[in-house]
């Protein structure tokens, strides 16, 4: 099972009045460290599955997060990410975020592929896993 | 149970290239309905309970979000938040946001009422949840 | 001279460990208020007018921000905003952020109405200023 | 004059429906820019200045920026950060952002050393600009 790192730096902006990480801000980093673990895996950016395929991204439909320690300004951070799991139209993507060996948060999300709804401007569907995306993944 | 309703305009900003609203804003969104459902209830601003109390909010521990619909810029949404659950030291925080009458999300969350640690500037406890507030908010 | 008026208010999570607003911030609403100009004029959503026109909307090319007071959350911000000056393929949009009658912030954008650039994703050109929009927004 | 680099990689959500980065996003980019300049000439953290000098940080007073290329996700992004002008209670912070070659944005920061107001929780006022920071920086 493939797992990839991507590394974030919190910055002074990411704090909230608290002095800790606003959590809004840890979903930030997740999305991007989604996106990242494709790009690693060596799957075409969206604009260009969007344009071969239909395929404009994968959409989050579903998170479940567990916030374990909380993060300040001057702290980096790391976001182990793989998939845990594959369904039908849908898998879980795991994040697991670091800062050295402490735990500061973990995040199971159910994604799917999504294309375009028809002419819907902003309507979106799930199609099955594309296969090779699936082999680039595993 | 009380339930107060927060209403957000969604901005084009708060829309990615796929052109519906990017999920983090949503805990934005969350986060900002959750601060507000206790300041209709009466509850005293942040501020004001650290200098009194210790208590610097309501810190998330557990969240679990459902995506059911997009929502894109120039739509208005509802927050409706409630608290379905009090626990010893934590309580659940319910919010469910609509479109009219369309679900676009709902989400469970776990928060602490939380005071500092000692010396720690970013370190948070959890206290026991204040009478006076519970009864406010029920 | 037209001028709009949008409301903000101002979040925990908008403040930065200062308990201030942190100022990008200030540019999320005002973006959002420039939008709100137009449509509260009468002008189509860009959705719409890129359908018709090409036209998608009004990048900033250049900004000049002041920052005269601090913010906090709990504030409610008024965001008053018109149009100080038309020129050839741009135009002046003037943003005074006020909290009743203190000013907190004022803000003059340059810009322009941009179509895509041919086949360019990506890539965006000014156009000539529509009539029908200036006439609206006089 | 010390010219400082800081690294940045658009990412999805920073885009918007334009499918380009959306404006306030680059002032993110920047403040964190700003913070890693004094990190990196030497200066200690905010936090800790705070309570050794009582002085919280560099709030912008004025910025003024121009935005010269659009920027879309996928890129990488250098910010180049140097102090081009020392003034009295002020400073001029530069900052160009370029993508390799190309300008994708540039920016000029009036900002203050800044301390509290007295028993004031978000009142801040300008400090003369410390000699041993000044040193550090230039």
């Amino acid at each position: 099972m493939k797992e990839i790192i991507y590394t974030v730096r919190v910055e002074f902006g990411d704090c909230d009045p608290a002095r800790i990480v606003w959590f809004p801000n840890f979903f930030r980093w997740i999305d991007a460290s989604s996106r990242n673990f494709f790009v690693r895996c060596g799957v075409p950016p969206w604009h260009e599955t969007e344009a071969a395929t239909g395929m404009i991204g994968t959409p989050v439909v579903d998170t479940h997060a567990r916030f374990v320690k909380t993060a300040s300004y001057g702290d980096t951070l790391q976001v182990h990410t793989c998939i845990a799991e594959w369904r039908g139209k849908s898998f879980v993507q795991r994040h697991r975020i670091l800062r050295e060996d402490d735990l500061i948060m973990e995040c199971d999300e159910v994604r799917i592929f999504a294309a375009r709804r028809g002419d819907d401007a902003t309507g979106i569907r799930a199609v099955a896993i594309p296969e090779d995306i699936r082999r680039l993944c595993e």
